[in-house]
């Protein structure tokens, strides 16, 4: 049964179960600010003067800090603007809506958006990804590839230095784990947080949710009344990441705060030693011989895929 | 539904989803041995000429190994005989019947069994760890300390140069995601199938079904007919491990081969980076001033429990 908000002493709506609070709508979202600006401040995700830029899917992690770094970027002191990519998924209209609500939503907000359409401005769509017989990986990893890209290339010529993603606790935990499974010691290098830029043409990523979960995204918005897509994306289903999600929420039942404990104590014990480790025997960052953009290899994967997609037109 | 056995076309009776095999009894206690004597020479836990003292305790794990290194060793060359320590468990008999099923499966096999009675050779029980008002440490925590102490002296003493124990699959995935989560470098470093000695009056510390699971085991005895003790310690109900091992047999069973996975991939590639690390900045071992062997403080765990259990008396 829920007690009383322990901050005012209404009647408290959610239980935060690892930080022991029952609080009322008010100050869980109050709560939920304060703990995305200690995420940004203890891994100094963003510092006055950055111009940071947004990708914005219109799911509810992103529309959450949308929300956030709004009310945030007057008192750190930076700009902000959002970016959100037309994927071209025709299904259920999943695409038209998620670039609908964003549009929405950052009107609402005052907050500037830059407006991808993966037809228009790179030829080809993630439906046309999936009905490619010269693709050879998954849907869902062609789709990252994707959006690792393009964020990246607008963020640059947007003129910014870091691009935010609404990335989880949920997302970053599975994935995590999934890193230790497979021990990919480049990938878990390469996880967490903050990733800086490695030359040029390349902005910092920063995940300004790390440490928030998505039942606390999901309860915020609800709380404030943001309207975002709660449809989910038509490929995604049994992904298998969804399905990691569960096995971490299953480790955080049984040990309350295990999922942010085994981000955290990653990110400061483990990966500093990795990291070190890593940089002796790091690939050099290049620059991709058909766009220009960083790769580690002679053709980046954006190229390479864009080309595998064109063979079927 | 279970198909023919793979390897004899008989009806199969276990389905071992990681390798995929249907296999009938015969051709899956071969398997299991098969995957003993693998991890066995995978990460070299015995060679020829070594004298191995198993640990056993009446229960599945350490009665499997006991009748798989039994056969091994005339292939191998290596010495064995066993060691049981009556715990002084009184409540349903429970150290009890562990001795007594323990020295019944040595006489079977004609093993030498070294046997230890917490009471009569080092004055104190679990039973009196447990009422003692001067214990801090939680009950299965203590009896971790006193196992590892017992062992490794009667092991010592017995002029072994390494001692094996039953820790499974389960035990050990189960741990390496606990010691994620604490990032405790030191437990990192010091986990895996085989724990060198660091000294003298240390033994070798090896795990040989470290990539076998419970459900081997159990299935393992119960088609060779070997009586284990079915009860679990009364103390361990609800202990943290049990919980996590359901974590991830939840993980085993979305992702096929993660335990087996998740062990490996540390011990191979995660492991040997942070080992690098942790030899800069790893404490001395040094001998307890009150016994004499090995430890890391001025005087060990095992004195310092048996001191606190002494004032009760």
């Amino acid at each position: 049964m829920l007690k009383q908000c322990k901050l005012c002493g209404e009647p408290a709506s959610v239980r935060v179960p690892y930080a022991r609070l029952s609080l009322c709508p008010k100050h869980f979202t109050e709560y939920v600010e304060r703990h995305v600006r200690n995420t940004i401040k203890r891994y100094k995700l963003i510092k006055s003067g950055d111009r940071v830029v947004l990708a914005i899917s219109g799911g509810k992690d992103s529309l959450a800090l949308l929300h956030i770094l709004n009310n945030l970027r007057g008192e750190v002191g930076f700009e902000l603007s959002a970016l959100n990519i037309d994927l071209g998924i025709r299904k259920d209209d999943y695409s038209l809506k998620a670039v609908q609500i964003s549009e929405k939503y950052c009107r609402e907000l005052g907050v500037e958006l830059a407006k991808v359409d993966m037809k228009r401005d790179f030829g080809f769509t993630i439906d046309e990804v999936f009905s490619s017989n010269h693709v050879r990986r998954p849907i869902c990893s062609s789709c990252g590839v994707i959006k690792r890209y393009v964020t990246n290339k607008v963020a640059v010529e947007l003129g910014a230095n870091s691009l935010a993603t609404g990335h989880n606790l949920d997302d970053e935990s599975a994935v995590l784990l999934s890193n230790y499974v497979k021990a990919d010691i480049d990938l878990l290098v390469r996880s967490g947080p903050m990733l800086p830029s490695r030359g040029e043409r390349m902005v910092s990523r920063i995940k300004p949710l790390y440490e928030t979960s998505e039942k606390e995204t999901t309860l915020y918005n609800f709380f404030k009344g943001i309207q975002h897509l709660e449809q989910k994306c038509p490929y995604a289903s049994g992904a298998s990441t969804l399905r990691l999600k569960e096995v971490v929420n299953a480790l955080e039942e049984e040990w309350v705060g295990s999922k942010i404990a085994l981000v955290r104590s990653f990110n400061k014990k483990i990966k500093p030693i990795l990291a070190e480790h890593y940089s002796k025997n790091s690939k050099d960052i290049d620059l991709c011989e058909a766009c220009g953009y960083p790769t580690s290899t002679k053709i980046c994967s954006f190229c390479r895929l864009k080309k595998s997609v064109s063979k079927n037109c």
